[in-house]
Parts: C-alpha cells; structure tokens; sequence
C-alpha cells in the first residue's frame, strides 16, 4: 500500500465548511457554492450590485472534497469516527489476529438501542445537521433536530448505517420524513472511470452524489477488494453476503450452508460493511405462488434460496436462523435489509400474491430485529407501472410496520431496455415521493447517477422538505438575471451544465 | 431537388404491414416485429419448439420504413391523403399561383365539423386503427372504434392534425382516451444527423417515435426550408407562426402588426402545416399578475406578445383577432394549439395566479374556436414539483373544458441543467397518465426521444390503455426465455438494447 497520487474531487466555485454539533463534538461537512453579485443599472446608468447568499449543500464527497486532508491512495481516507469511540464504554477491540471492534459482552450498541434509551448519539446529531440545508433562507426553523432523528430511529422508521468498524463515514439517515437517498452499485468489473486506482471508483460515485453504495461484486480476492473499497468509502457500504457465501461453497448451491453463511457474515461485519442485504423473506411455501408469473423470480439472492430449498427440501435457512443473524449483526451495527426475492421482473407480475406474501413475512422478521434494537429496512419493487406504485408503498408500509423502504427501480415498463436509467429514474421518483426513503442506482454511470439524483431531489420537493428547494430557487435566480456560471455551478452536473447553458 | 440517394429506415426483424379500414377505403401501415421460437427439452431430451406471434406496434416512420416505396430526397414522401380528396365535395384547389388546397365557399371542413355531423371521416378511421395494438391476444376486443374516435372528436376531447396541404402526413389522434404522443421540437441549427439530408432530419425523428413535429426555427429562407420539411413529413407538423412573423417585421416588435401575422399565417396553412401555437391568451391585465415571479416570463411567443402590449399600450392582437384567426385557419383545417405565455420557469412559480388566469382566458377562446368547429388543444406545464401536478391537470381539464392538453416538461426540478431531457420525461410520464395527451420532447437527440417515449409508454400502461402492454409482456417472456434477439427487437431502441443485453 501506499502511492503518492493523491485522489481530490474538485467542485467549481465551492468550497468545504464545516458546522459544529452543539451536543457532541462533531464537525459535519458540508458543500458552500458561492455566488456571483447580482448586476443591475440604475436610471443613471450606473452599476448597482447586491450580494448573492452561498447555497450550502448536501455533501457526499467526503475527506475528497477537502483540500486540507490528502487521501494517499491505498493509505484509506481517514478514520474520523474513531476518535468518538474513546468516550464509549460499548466497545471493545478484539487485538489478537484483527484490529475489529465489537460490542462489549452484554451490552448492546446499535444506534436504535440508544434511541430507545433517549440518547442523542453524535451519529444521530451528525444526520440531523445534514439534513438541514440553510432553511432559514426561507423563513423556517430547522424541524430536523437531533431530537426528532432520534425519535425517528427508535420507532424503527428511520437508520443510520454506522458499523462501528467503517469509521471513516460519515453518519447519514435514511428514512421517509429525511432527504431521498441514492444507493449506487458497483460490481466487477467496473466500468472504467476517468480515474481509475481503487480509491477514485469510490471517489467517482461520491461524487456525483451516491449516498450509499453496495457491492455486488463476486469471485476472487473478494477480502481484499472489499477492505480497500471500504477503508476509502466516505459513505455506508453494503453487500449481499448471500453471494460470498456461494462462492466459499464453491459456487454450489448445494453446498451452501447456515455455517458458511455466518462465517462470512463475520467476516464481513468485521471489515466494516454497514449493510446486509438478506434474502430471509422467501420461503418453501411461495414457490407455489410464483408459479403463475411471467418472469418468475429476478432477484439473483432469492434465486439461489430458491433453488437451495428445493434441492434440501428445507426452510429458507436465513429465514430459520433470522435471530442469530440479528445477534451477530448487532455487535457491530450493521442494519438489516431484507431481500425482496420475489420482487416483480416485469410490469405484469407487479403487485401479484407472491410478492405480497414475502411482504408479510418481512414484516415479521422486522419484529424479530428490533426486539434485539436491530435497525432494519426492506428492499422492494423491480418493474411497476406507475399505477401501481402508490399501493406498493402503502402495503409495504404498512405490512412492515413503517421500517424505511428501500426501492429497486421501480422500471415503470419493460420497454426500456438500454435505457433502464430512464425508466428506473421515472419509477423512483415517484415512489420516493409516495414513502420510499432509498432509491437505487443500478449502475456507477454518472448519467444514471445524476438521473437518479435528480429523482430524488425532484422527491425532496414534492415532499415539500424544508430546505430542497432552496438550490432550485437559487438556480432559477441566476438563469433569470443571466448569470450564467452560478448556474452551472448549481447543477448537480455542472461540466455538464456548462455544455447546454 | 431530385437527388437520387434514398431514404430508408430499417427495423431489425420488421415489416411494414397494412390493415386496411372498413368504412372508408384506407390501409394503415403498421410495423410488425417477427420473433423466433420457444425452444424447450422434453423429458426424453428432445427439442419442442413453440411459435411465438409478432407484436404488432404503433409506427411513426410512415413511407420510409416501406421497402415498396422509394423516397427520393427532394421529391417529397407519396401524397397518399390527396387520393381520399376525390371524393370530397368540400375542397378546391386554388390554380392560380399555388396549388393550394382549401374549403369551398359556405363549406366547413373540419374534422370536427364532420364529427358533429355523424360522419366518420377516412381520418378518423385511420387514426382509430392505429390505436389498436392486437389486443386480441389479452382477449379484449377493441373499444377503439372508428365511431369513438369521432364522439371525441365531437366534443373537444380529442384533435386529428391534418391540414389538407398536407397530405403526405399519416392522421393520428391526439386525446386523454388515446395512445399518448410526443411532439418533438426543431430548430435550426439542428445537430448532426448519421442521415444528413434535410428528409433525415424527419426520418431520423419519426425512426425513433415522434408523433408529431414542431418547427420553432427562425430567420431566413423559412417559407423554403419548411417547404422541403412538410414535403417529407409523414407526421403533423406545427409552428409557432409569430416567430415568422417577427422575422416579417424585421425582428422589431414594435413593427409587429395584425397584418403581418394574418399573412403568415395564411402563407404556412396553405404551405400544410398542421398545429399553430398562438399566443392569443396572455392579456395586459396580466403582465401584474406575473410580477411577483421569480421567473417573469420564459415563454418566447409570451414574450413577444407582452413587449408587444407594453410598447403599443393595447391589447394582444391574437386575442382581440382570434375569431378571425379561427375564421383563417379552418379552411384548412389547422388545429390551434394556445400557447402558455405564462407557463412556470421555476418550480417556485408553479401554479400561481399568472398561470391561472391565462388559463381562465384559454377556457374562453376554445368556446370561439368550437364555435366556428376549429380543433384546439392547449399547451402548458413548465416547471412543477410533482405534488403540484395533478391539480394542473385537473384545473387546466375543468378551464379549458376538456380539450386535449399539450404539456412541455414539466420538469420536476430546476437543476436539472444538460440532464433537462431526465427531469422532463419524470414529469412528463405522469402528467400523462394524469391526462395529458401529448409530450413534448424538447431536442431531436435521440436519447431525449426514447426517453420520453419511454415515458408516454408507462403513462399508456398506468392509463390502461388496451394492448399497451403486449410489447412489454411479449419482451419480458422474451428476456425469461432468454430470447435476447427478440427482446432487443421489441425495444425502443434495439440497437441501445443489443449493447445492454
């Protein structure tokens, strides 16, 4: 490890600030674009300029964007949150073979277990500061407290991904009353990026603004890969350890077991990723009920439970070892979000029994999560036409008792093949407006990331979040008195802005 | 003109069908896509194999896809519509000078006017055919008649473009209970075409979906240029004829007069264009109502008028004249499409009272063009968060009397700049289905084309409309049998898709 290049992401006309946390010693990055004056001629003729007020931002792009920390690629970004640790009486180091933390024996640590006990943890205050974007532009009072994030998290409604071992991101929250969220996902190989060390793939999604980011890589060297992608991501970091685990059984199905599986859970934990995605939803009983799809099952992880339970003729093994799942977890924090195996691969097989059975299921599990304080969300969507989303969001909020929703898509029609980016940003946009709080970015291109950006924002709007419309209006401004460069710098894209402005 | 090189357009694995009408003596060209077999492995190994029917689909390429008919570049596509004409009593031609077509004296001869009257018209019957997608393979039999075409015709809800100067173009219905369209914009300078000639400029459009064409060029050579346009159109094609106007008086505004625009408008109907956008309800009253904006007004056409009223301190001349405009236009039969001069530049100005007002004035003119049997639609939208999108559609449904409502974006967001195309098809996918009936796409980019095909096409499917969903059932049993040719040629963009699947 070690190499002298050095990984910066620059925004025009920006600059990184900092605010400070007001019940915990922290400092929360955020993103100031600064403004051009805004020129006008008087009846004399002479020039009167009034100042613009910077825009402060959303800012994804971590130690990156700050030009007093020097990212050495392959050194890992900087372990900030560590130094929170020293104050907590939760955790301990296991110091033999691995420098991993863990909860200390009968505590518990999860951000939920302290929500619950009515502690503002910085986690918590660091998710509310973010969320706030300058709203007093507006004449409003920041309604996203510490407070109310906490609230949020203990009624299950809201998480913050936080492994205790990934302490180099930054808390962000995901929840239906926060900002939409973007979860971008990288697989091998990668496409390939302008920079194109390890470190800039991450870089690059930041970016362009993923808030999370899921590994769906499979195959060799899987460890390592993943401790370098982690050791430099600025934001969660999520997996399916489903797919590991089939790659330790040697790609077998049916060789595939509980205790391969919870290896590989350790393991990863352990390295630090924030979130698992498990398929536990599925089960012997709904076979039956796919049966009459047109697509049958999609999902890659609810295809191999499948297919294991039919060649054991056994229950869902995550599905019977769900408890022991959330023990394991919960040492480290890292969030549950149970696998939608039967989500919908075409428009026709939207909404239909299969789906909905898995739903109920989910619904228990989520009850099994948080009696161990496990914060936990639910996957869900594949294709829907847009009259079917609003009742997606419903049911599924209902049935699993408010937990956040995470949506893959939805494709709002099977046409768009080639042009999945479209169809997906279409779905996403409304049913994040409906209740989904993660929308999901399929591919780390930055078309479909922006689109998908945009998507969310266009969300943050017709939520009405206080403070999302504060950039639009600021653009609107700008493109109105013809100044042109804010504009651009406005943009979610401003390269690309530049080219059309 | 005569230039020997050809204009074609090939789908893979298509034909131009034709099926012809019942009532009048039509054929309607269709593109019909052919797939392979279902190969499955019985029990004793051996190969079954089971036809899958082609999908038949709307198609917008017109002559250019016929492999029967040559188009040669210059001498304009067949003038097919002329033949009908025959055996019309209600149209002359002027030989004079031009060989323009218009009503005879004490005659009306627009589709409404025929509607009305119980007739169904060789256009309507050809537009209702199109509508049609096969739906008996859902086991539906077709509700769109000829005869309902023609109610909705009748009263309001739905326009056929087809100027009888322009009889290469193929009738098509716009309206809430139909197929949703697209409009695509362009200007001059177009961008670069793989199809260079002028004719590929249309061809490339109608190649990848456009419904319908708008022309918002300016300067000179216009009356030629269009010329070569119309003459290789085989969808409608609409102006903003105050744009030429302006030209007319020099680019002065204040040399804009009655006159001039009444000129040029009788030059472009008997030229065939098919939609004139008329600024005509944008009143002085207004201009007050628009003050407090953040945007003022970003309408071009809006603009125009209202510099026009400031300088001149009277009232806009299309309002004041628009009965004789409506007189004008219908003895050609052109469809007024009412511009919205105050369309909202910014999400902030969505829905406000300028809006609203000019929308009150929109509601009185379509009653003085139905007055006269004048087919009208109206355009609007701009920019609205999505909360804000239903109650647009329902207030412009219930002012303007359920004419067909033409919608430009909305885009959901205002910092979508270079990714406007994104922001547009989101909103445009749902005000669609909310009951707009054409979308406009704002630049002849291919990818901006598909994407608010993309859109229209979810809007067919959460609208329910009949057959709209045998393309998509079709592609995804095509991508579950792994069919991935078939899938490709069933998608929008068949070439996009072979890279993608």
């Amino acid at each position: 490890m070690g190499d002298k290049r050095k990984t910066r992401i620059v925004y025009p006309s920006s600059e990184k600030v900092y605010v400070s946390g007001e019940i915990n010693k922290i400092k929360v990055g955020m993103r100031r674009i600064k403004l051009t004056d805004t020129i006008t001629i008087d009846s004399r003729g002479e020039e009167i300029r009034k100042k613009n007020n910077p825009v402060i931002v959303y800012d994804t792009s971590g130690p990156f964007s700050d030009s007093q920390v020097a990212v050495e690629n392959g050194k890992g970004i900087p372990r900030f949150r560590e130094e929170w640790y020293s104050r907590r009486k939760d955790i301990i180091r296991l110091d033999s073979l691995s420098s991993v933390y863990r909860v200390k024996p009968g505590k518990n640590l999860t951000q939920m277990y302290y929500a619950k006990r009515r502690v503002i943890t910085p986690e918590m205050e660091y998710a509310a500061i973010r969320e706030n974007q300058q709203i007093e532009d507006l004449g409003l009072k920041s309604y996203i407290t510490p407070d109310f994030v906490r609230k949020e998290i203990a009624a299950g409604r809201a998480v913050i991904p936080s492994n205790i071992n990934h302490p180099e991101a930054e808390p962000m929250i995901i929840g239906q009353k926060f900002l939409v969220k973007i979860n971008t996902l990288i697989n091998n190989p990668l496409p390939p990026y302008t920079m194109k060390e390890e470190v800039g793939k991450i870089a690059w999604c930041c970016k362009w603004g993923s808030d999370t980011l899921m590994d769906l890589s499979t195959g060799k060297n899987r460890h390592e890969s993943r401790e370098r992608l982690i050791r430099n991501s600025p934001v969660p970091f999520g997996t399916v350890p489903l797919y590991q685990a089939l790659d330790k059984a040697g790609g077998n199905i049916e060789a595939l077991s509980w205790d391969i599986y919870r290896n590989t859970i350790v393991e990863q934990a352990g390295q630090g990723v924030d979130i698992f995605t498990i398929h536990a939803a599925i089960l012997r009983e709904h076979m039956d009920t796919a049966f009459p799809r047109l697509n049958g099952i999609v999902s890659h992880g609810g295809s191999i439970m499948s297919k294991w339970m039919q060649i054991h003729k056994k229950e869902n093994f995550l599905y019977t070892h769900f408890a022991e799942i959330c023990e394991i977890v919960k040492a480290y924090d890292v969030i549950i979000s149970i696998g939608d195996s039967l989500r919908p691969g075409a428009v026709y097989d939207a909404n239909d029994a299969a789906q909905m059975a898995e739903l109920r299921v989910m619904g228990k599990l989520i009850n099994i999560a948080w009696k161990q304080f496990v914060q936990v969300m639910t996957e869900s969507s594949g294709h829907l036409p847009m009259n079917k989303i609003l009742d997606n969001v419903k049911e599924r909020q209902y049935t699993c008792h408010n937990a956040p929703l995470y949506s893959y898509g939805p494709m709002t029609t099977d046409t768009a093949c080639g042009y999945e980016y479209i169809a997906s940003a279409i779905g996403a946009a409304q049913i994040a407006w409906q209740g989904t709080s993660l929308i999901c970015c399929a591919t780390p291109d930055r078309h479909s990331i922006i689109a998908h950006k945009i998507a969310a924002h266009a969300a943050d709007l017709a939520k009405g979040h206080p403070g999302a419309q504060v950039r639009d209006n600021a653009l609107s401004k700008a493109r109105f008195e013809s100044r042109r460069k804010d504009a651009q710098n406005l943009s979610f894209d401003p390269e690309q802005a530049a080219k059309y402005l």
